[in-house]
């Protein structure tokens, strides 16, 4: 056992510690791809008293402190680039208390998100936000990231539904931010800051959650456009209509071609574009809704719309959408996904310059996601390693797209690793020279998730 | 002319400069009635570079700057407590855009609330934030103290639709935060930072808000109960119902009392509380929900249930919620409104421990507003100064109450001067120490509204 382990160990009882090594190696990377960087020890930590000794510790010493949930972030933001020590929350999984009269639910980092969706839908409530992620991401992989998912158009992204947060500051001491009630005031923000600061201002060992009431019914419609410019009108013709769904989803034409043999429907002859838009609510309402967003579409050229007419239907349009991953997959080997973001009115354009950049570059590119929020994963398909060699020029193309279209770097991912070169041409210099100054006054030796965000 | 005012009037050509006087008094408070306090200069703001220059000037000098909009607020925030130059920003009142297609409005921060809210609702989109001031206030208040309202329930606060920021740091540097796209999660998240730091970080100068589609249609109810714990205990079933309101307002029994004779409705005999629940959306669904609303505030005991019928009925409602103010001046002349917050689920705890401090000082007590939200404005009314003398231990004691509840001492009014007695008592000395040091990092003189927010 290497002596920082033996160290760690004696330091936490109730922790265990793990080194380096083939069976340890998931801590060393996330769903980034951007490469494989060893820590020194991992602690998995089962209380908050656990974190703080660690985050003493590691002041001591000067180490870097990477904080972990489940590793499923696309960002690279939990990726020990600078070895030290990786603290996993995955042990700290408690549901403490789903609370009906007020609204909340009180969790600990390591919940997986799905298990605490399960539960307070158990109970009639409902907890909105769903990342693509949410059968394996941890809600403190969420709090990090500060994820969303296609339901974030009507209800929010995580942010939204964090009320309190209790953390341990990077210099050890252990704080209790915002309120279990819904409104609050007192103070800065602090439970808003920690949310989406990708684990590079504290360790968040418990949050509480707002929970609302679940909506009874769900209904959603699939429509086919003959171009995915049509379909991106279509999504405007939808709120135009004073519209508000709770998520709409679009699939341009690459998308439409990779998914069309795979998916349960039959899609209509000369199909280049698709839009999947739902609401929810209560009874009669909805179904009215869905209606209306439907005639919104044809009005703007759908040339078919599916209304779902039962939850089978309903599943099979979000299998769809769920399919479209592995079809790209199928059709190049290998792809890079940029998550981008531009104002609504701008996707048309934001779709347009992508296909241009494809063009110039001879890249198969695919777009697809969360349409209503204007927040598009823009995908550059791979079919050779001399496509590959293009890809860190036609990124560049994609991202300066989106600040051009006033848009930005990242919707929903983060900038961990993967976006850090962007991240000042989004926010300016001054900004980030502000950013910086924050970052400092709460971990004045940078030993928490060192060389994250920042360029 | 002061030596002050006459070199910040050669230093802005294009502001106006006022000095201190009876023209200029209003300047001097806000509407907390925590006293008058005179600047030595009043800057009125013509743009972004006035302010800049305002607060480089100030930052040489080290002289106070304080921000003001409407001074409608009820915390003091915007009282020149130790002089210095107040900046108000009451002529940077342009709506810059409106934009349907995505989903924004960009503002000056000295837009009034409802003419924003009128502009935008000729063009079909919403902006839900409404504090009751909302014919006054300005854009820049409801930022600087992250306003709320009734319609908070369902839609969330200010801080939920501002989705970037311009604003000036005490160093002069302007800085954009935030995004225009309805989502970005690059670097810290400075703009919800910025939203309820009460003017003590940085000066707002424009504001990108999120717009979503106007409801078509909203349906109200008011239910009579014999007692305010039955109103609450209403409050509670209409959410086991599975319904989100958009507003549920609770009356007690004092504000019953008051407001019977005026209102325009019949109050049922024995009347002891009473509860307005407005539900909004499309057209079938939301008249569905007002009934499920009512059959479940009939099953909590409703003494008697008004669904209004039409929209002169509905205006009619929230004129007997608009009347609780005034009809509560009649009964006494003098009170004092405490803004706590609580766990939904302890709203009965918190108005019995409310009457039980009225009854233990000899004072009428009266607790109405946003229920579902655990948000509620506790009055103690005053007739003699004899009464009045009592006022620090009775507030004292209601927000002991509400933080042993789980609460907080300020919901949606901010903190301020009128509540940096009891910050510490929320937040904990750490927080309070870490907090101070987020100040140090924006503004290292302590220049920007010192003295608020802070024991």
């Amino acid at each position: 056992m290497s002596s920082l382990a033996a160290q760690l160990t004696a330091l936490l009882p109730s922790a265990t510690v793990l080194e380096p090594g083939e069976s340890t190696s998931a801590y060393a990377h996330d769903e980034s791809l951007l490469g494989s960087y060893p820590p020194h020890a991992i602690v998995l930590a089962s209380s908050a008293s656990d974190v703080q000794k660690v985050l003493t510790y590691a002041q001591s010493m000067r180490l870097p402190v990477v904080p972990r949930g489940a590793g499923s972030g696309k960002s690279g933001g939990a990726v020990p680039e600078r070895g030290g020590i990786v603290v996993s929350l995955e042990r700290m999984n408690r549901i403490l208390e789903i609370s009906p009269a007020d609204g909340v639910a009180v969790v600990e980092p390591g919940v997986i998100l799905e298990t605490l969706q399960n539960a307070v839908e158990d109970q009639g409530l409902f907890y909105p936000p769903d990342p693509n992620s949410q059968a394996i991401c941890t809600i403190g992989g969420n709090l990090a990231h500060n994820a969303g998912g296609p339901r974030a158009l009507k209800y929010g992204v995580t942010k939204d539904y964090v009320l309190g947060l209790e953390a341990v500051l990077p210099t050890g001491e252990l704080i209790k931010c915002g309120h279990r009630s819904w409104k609050g005031v007192a103070g800065y923000d602090l439970t808003q800051l920690l949310v989406g600061s990708e684990g590079t201002l504290a360790v968040i060992t418990q949050a509480t959650l707002k929970l609302i009431p679940l909506p009874r019914r769900a209904e959603t419609l699939l429509a086919f456009f003959s171009s995915e410019d049509d379909a991106a009108r279509g999504c405007q013709a939808v709120f135009a209509a004073g519209l508000l769904p709770r998520a709409c989803e679009l699939l341009d034409a690459t998308v439409m071609q990779a998914v069309s043999g795979r998916a349960p429907f039959k899609f209509p002859e000369g199909v280049g574009g698709g839009l999947i838009v739902e609401f929810d609510g209560l009874d009669e309402g909805v179904m009215q809704e869905v209606v209306r967003a439907g005639e919104a579409c044809q009005q703007a050229h759908a040339l078919d719309v599916i209304v779902a007419q039962d939850e089978s239907q309903r599943r099979r349009i979000w299998e769809t959408r769920r399919m479209i991953s592995p079809s790209l997959k199928a059709m190049r080997p290998d792809k890079l996904s940029e998550d981008v973001c531009v104002p609504r009115g701008r996707l048309v354009e934001l779709i347009r310059a992508v296909r241009g950049i494809g063009k110039k570059h001879g890249l198969l590119t695919a777009c697809y996601g969360h349409a209503g929020d204007g927040n598009l994963h823009v995908n550059l398909l791979f079919g050779s390693p001399e496509e590959r060699k293009t890809s860190a020029a036609a990124v560049d193309e994609v991202i300066e797209a989106a600040l051009s279209l006033g848009g930005t770097i990242t919707g929903e991912h983060g900038v961990g690793m993967a976006k850090r070169g962007f991240v000042t041409r989004e926010l300016g210099g001054e900004q980030i020279a502000l950013q910086k100054r924050l970052k400092a006054a709460f971990d004045p030796h940078n030993i928490l998730n060192p060389g994250k965000i920042f360029p």
